[in-house]
């Protein structure tokens, strides 16, 4: 089993704080926690933690990604696997470097060039419902009401050690993968990768070092991927894709971009995945499918704009 | 972290098998994989172990439920913390005592008068949608399609017990609560247990020893809950309540009888649970709201028809 | 063809215009357009007219109901079939006896103990989204976002004269209607009448002269619905019944009430009906789900609550 | 008001009947009611008239379309009114020239290329649930299950002067129109045109003669297109864009091909319309989104791609 409890948080590069500020609050709905030192913090209402989104001003683009995990003693063994592992330089990260986050170890793997820290503690903020008699959403929601960060899409060159990585240091599984064929020589295109019970929390695709692809946002049901898109729509929000369905992951989702162009998606359904669950295998000629399961074709843009 | 994966069967027993193999086959849309010794067993499209559900001849009410366990490390870990643990009996069963079920270990929970296995084998039959670039779901589903088994609610005296053995032996944790105040001498009125990230795998409610709620099968989303109860309208399945939603859970439900009297749930929403998620407290005075989101009241039945 | 475009308004009394103004403002999220002379005036966002709830402070049930016609030449077809039916007291209404309704004629239906009113021009105050490039629905919706009055069920003795003024005077037909029984000799117990392609404008219950059992207003679809019910469980909104769906007119529902104690609807779905469809036929033996399909009972407030 | 209460049927060309047949009684799952003399006639379950679809071998495109009219007199205004009206070619039609439909009038438009008959009588068989205490939907559905034909898009050179007719001639009044600008010479790209209630009957799209865009059924919900668009993924029929929101009638979407090339659509949502109704009026820098609200981009296909 795995001791990583979800990625906590995302921390990217924005052009412009003020208009990111707009995008992330008033159209996805995210609470913002904190404004300090040129950065942004956010909350979903559905998190208790004291952000899962920070933006810092300055270009485009992933800075890290930070995994919570269950307590010390998993953070222990998360570190002495990596040391083990090679392929990353694994050191430890103090109380403070990261506001509101405790102790903890930050990876780089060099494979993917994309940076990874590990903590057990962050400041509890609590859910906004509360955890008395709460209500099943809050009264006024904001924009889209997003409830959750759910994962991350990250580019790399050798995402197969850094799914080795995943799996051997994190023990997360493969929920599903994309292969060029199904013979002993295919090679893997891209892995949907699982902590304990949802469809993905980190995937990777092989392409240019340190890019991200994109992270997504919980969101309840199809309907809400519907009321999401509307307002995209009177937001001026550039949609990338959808609203339509994955046939990997089975997720009903929209693709677009923030105001800096980095990739968001809004993701719902999926199915709840287990460990023992057969690994689905996508083949190159059928990968159109498998990302977009209506069209059954590619935007061009979707597999060549990273940030 | 616990070793348990799911609720992996309910076996339960029924008056007629003709007529239950109907409902649960025809209207539920689970899938015959057995039909042997006076026992019917299914599973659902979106399984891929052999049976998720056993009935048998003979009355009404739960006979034993499964955990799948994720390896044979963690059974045994099961094994000693439930012998420590006392106020069970603890004994090992072979691989064939259930069908398609290898060895593993029974508990029966005195304190609540329920029957426990605990195994990490059963014959794989794969997902209906295949492996290998699979559709979203089977192109010809039949009734309402259940996918998969969900939970169980269970009635028992003493809760407490119960649930401490959940969380002591196999490492569950309390997502919700309810209970009879906010004070220091507050009672628990019932427990919802989850093994990783479900709202619940198991509930448990203080009442006669021995009596089952219901066992619930997961659904997408409120629009197949609709579906559901269209269907149950046209196949004369007596819904108990909804559809609706649960303040506890969140979920969007309908409970129905099977033509034995057993109380079936079908399931969607919720949300997505951590084990560091606050746990959620319900107090006698809001139950109502808790249990049923809308209509703020219980209905008589069901707090009092168990089987 | 019938002339009539549709009820334009409800009028009706309440309690307390304070609780009142909150309850349809707030939590239905009409647009308040007047309040004067100790009445308010309600439009929904998709409603281009000044008004279509008139609320009056003094007890409860229903003052009266205005239906708008095309021209003054279907007003005039109107005023002489009224003169020729019998059974009902047809006078002249003047611009400005109803705040921002023009001429039109005033029709007492004794039979049922009902007040409606027919005019050709009320004050129009536009969409909430405008007329030009509008977007799809205004982009802070207020609670449920109710977007426009559909129709009300009204109680009376004798129902089936006011049915046959419907369809006589006012050329509705019956899209459904609920009998005792199929013969010859059946008592109709309800009708449910439209103008053209809803299907329903008005429906007739026999019961108490002049009482008044539900104004609904029209919402998009079953999503919708579930996000009422929510809002109205954390609003304090009193359900009646729902979310369900009726089997007459396959409607998806719930019936709440205003603080009050009139009984509201929220009313999606149905069909698109046509005056050359078969007439539904609902028996009394089959009546209960025809009125609430899942559950196939009627709640005891449902046919004994009218105001 | 309008005499017509519907586009009856749409009668188009097909390559090859054995995968039409395939693609609308198996996928689309309407009800074939008949095979003769290379052509197939189909009906919704939700319709009761003999069909709504006739399919005839040999190419593709329109080759008339059907709108019912209420009764005899509506039959002969609207013949007086197209004499009058010049533009078109008017005569009288025969029972048995279309099997199961009575007599009428045909009219060629010309200034579009188009031609309409229209009918009172075609052979009634009756709704798929029945007429007594029927179920809200048949109990087995076949493939997207489509209720029934709601509307088409047609293209023309001279569509002022088609609008015209509808409007003069058949009483159709505008819910929505596209134009070059909001100025005085602005000239009129499309019209949205309705009978009754719906947001449209018919459609009218500036292009060459003769030319069909699509044809449309309408389907009851959002999640009803989802759930089109994933069997459409399954039994591969080419979606030509969708799921998504049109900002033009707010209908929730999905334009597809059938195995001839003609584009079909599935329809939800929309609105009520009402003869009063502001019209809506769009503007050629919007019109993007005005028809595809969430990409607010036009695909190439969508206005090249006419049979």
């Amino acid at each position: 089993m795995s001791d990583v409890l979800r990625m906590g948080y995302v921390h990217a590069r924005v052009t412009d704080l003020a208009r990111a500020k707009d995008h992330y609050a008033n159209t996805l709905g995210l609470y913002p926690t904190l404004e300090e030192d040129g950065k942004l913090y956010f909350k979903g209402w559905d998190e208790w933690d004291h952000h899962s989104v920070v933006l810092e001003e300055g270009g485009v683009g992933a800075v890290k990604f930070g995994f919570k995990v269950m307590d010390t003693a998993g953070l222990e063994r998360i570190e002495k696997k990596a040391q083990t592992f090679g392929d990353c330089t694994v050191t430890r990260m103090s109380a403070g470097e990261n506001r509101e986050v405790g102790d903890g170890i930050r990876v780089q793997l060099d494979c993917i060039g994309h940076t990874f820290e590990f903590y057990t503690d962050m400041t509890a903020v609590g859910l906004e419902v509360g955890t008395h008699n709460p209500d099943a959403f809050p009264r006024h929601l904001v924009g889209i009401g997003a409830p959750m960060l759910d994962h991350a899409l990250l580019i790399g060159e050798d995402i197969d050690t850094a799914a080795r990585f995943f799996m051997e240091v994190t023990d997360f599984y493969t929920t599903e993968r994309a292969q060029t064929d199904l013979s002993d020589e295919a090679q893997t295109i891209a892995y949907w990768l699982s902590s304990m019970q949802k469809v993905h929390d980190i995937a990777l695709l092989r392409g240019e070092n340190g890019k991200l692809h994109h992270f997504a946002f919980q969101m309840r049901d199809w309907n809400d991927i519907l009321h999401a898109a509307d307002l995209f729509a009177m937001d001026d929000v550039p949609i990338d894709v959808g609203p339509t369905r994955h046939g990997i992951t089975r997720g009903e989702t929209i693709y677009f971009f923030d105001p800096a162009g980095n990739r968001n998606e809004t993701f719902a359904g999926g199915y709840t995945s287990y460990r023992d669950r057969p690994t689905i295998i996508w083949t190159a000629d059928q990968l159109a499918k498998g990302i977009f399961y209506h069209a059954r074709e590619l935007k061009e843009s979707f597999t060549s704009v990273y940030t």
